[in-house]
């Protein structure tokens, strides 16, 4: 377990083969083993396989060739509407149309999803997470046939890998762990925290090719704008809207 | 890894040993190997141990004796604080805050926990996950000291096992499993599905002692009620507000 964890590393690329049925259902399986609220299991996971489907939701992922490429597109929902369905038939009247259960549901998808992740990877699988599924989730939506009561947060690439990239780097554990409450950062700590980061060959590599000033420029001026954040958050909050959260 | 998985029960009783302070920095390393939005890793744990400071923040989780019994509570929280001041202080303006990237965040410190969670019952140790967090974010906020740009998401308490509950029930995998795009329920595909599990005995007697026409009443009268959600749902919107997500 703690090796599978230890040797994560997205996969992008993948190898024609096909996943066997019952590896991947084992592998699926081993999500619902994830905690979850109150066991209310408020989630669900669409398995795309089609080439015809995976080609629509390519777009909605900007065009990340993974989607075509890797056999399985797994995209984990926020699920609300099999539970009030259940609640409904049995004549209780389910009060889940609001923020808090679209967090509660949302947080659930996400600990199936990172089970189904390392469960893979444990199977001798590549996976990548597509970010992405959150900026356009209104196009997902439409194409994966969600009704109200669902909403997609993240999606899974899944395959047999056909790359051993390296390790990504992290900060050290320091900069994100806090003793007894939180620890103010200052200029120092800062700079102390993300000195081997901004030094890393390939980051230099990636702010020269930008032609940027400095990394965290790449992200604010290109890879994370503000303009952009800002145009899926509203796409995102009439999204929760639509299926009946907000 | 996959036995663990399989074999995860939430553990809700502890010894009073503490965690060997090795132990507990390789669990929490372990989180950092998740996946994370463009490697910025948007996240930070809090490691409470004082008993103090648990007794503090107890009140924030209903009381739940976890909090206050286990060796360690850990806070998994989104946070573009750290990030943001890494921007500024390369003279680069972040646009982080919106909805769209306290989800970023949320999502990363959630499969971060999952990884926690995971590596912890590795090795050998057990865990809660604590729901309340969303509930009571804003106490939580005050009492673990979280700046502007910071939001607890889930807590885990975590310890050594004092009791070997039995696996908990889940649905069939088909109840969470849609093939190509989302199959919609019916009335007798939601029957089939949720069958077995409201005619566990635990389940039954679970009814009989809430004194309700069903389960799915447990879940809307009682655990989970209307007014109870709404009034948390405002709370957590005005969190995001006070902490520069909305």
């Amino acid at each position: 377990m703690i090796q599978t964890i230890f040797n994560h590393r997205t996969i992008r690329k993948y190898k024609e083969a096909t996943i066997d049925q019952q590896l991947l259902m084992s592998t699926l399986l081993a999500g619902t083993r994830a905690s979850t609220t109150g066991n209310m299991q408020v989630y669900s996971i669409i398995n795309t396989e089609s080439a015809e489907l995976k080609q629509l939701l390519a777009p909605a992922h900007f065009n990340q060739k993974m989607v075509t490429s890797a056999p399985n597109v797994l995209t984990f929902c926020a699920d609300f509407n099999r539970f009030n369905q259940w609640c409904k038939l049995n004549g209780a009247e389910p009060g889940y149309d609001n923020f808090l259960s679209f967090i509660t549901a949302a947080i659930d998808a996400l600990l199936v999803a990172q089970n189904v992740a390392l469960a893979a990877e444990a199977n001798g699988l590549g996976i990548c997470y597509l970010g992405t599924t959150i900026y356009n989730a209104d196009k997902i939506i439409e194409i994966l046939k969600l009704p109200k009561g669902v909403v997609p947060i993240t999606t899974l690439t899944i395959g047999w890998p056909d790359e051993t990239p390296e390790l990504t780097d992290r900060l050290p554990l320091e900069a994100i762990l806090h003793q007894e409450v939180y620890q103010e950062y200052n200029e120092t700590s800062i700079h102390e925290l993300y000195h081997e980061k901004e030094n890393l060959a390939s980051n230099k590599q990636f702010v020269i090719e930008n032609n940027k000033p400095s990394l965290a420029h790449v992200f604010t001026d290109v890879r994370y704008k503000k303009a952009d954040n800002e145009f899926f958050s509203e796409k995102l909050l009439a999204v929760l809207k639509q299926q009946g959260f907000l």
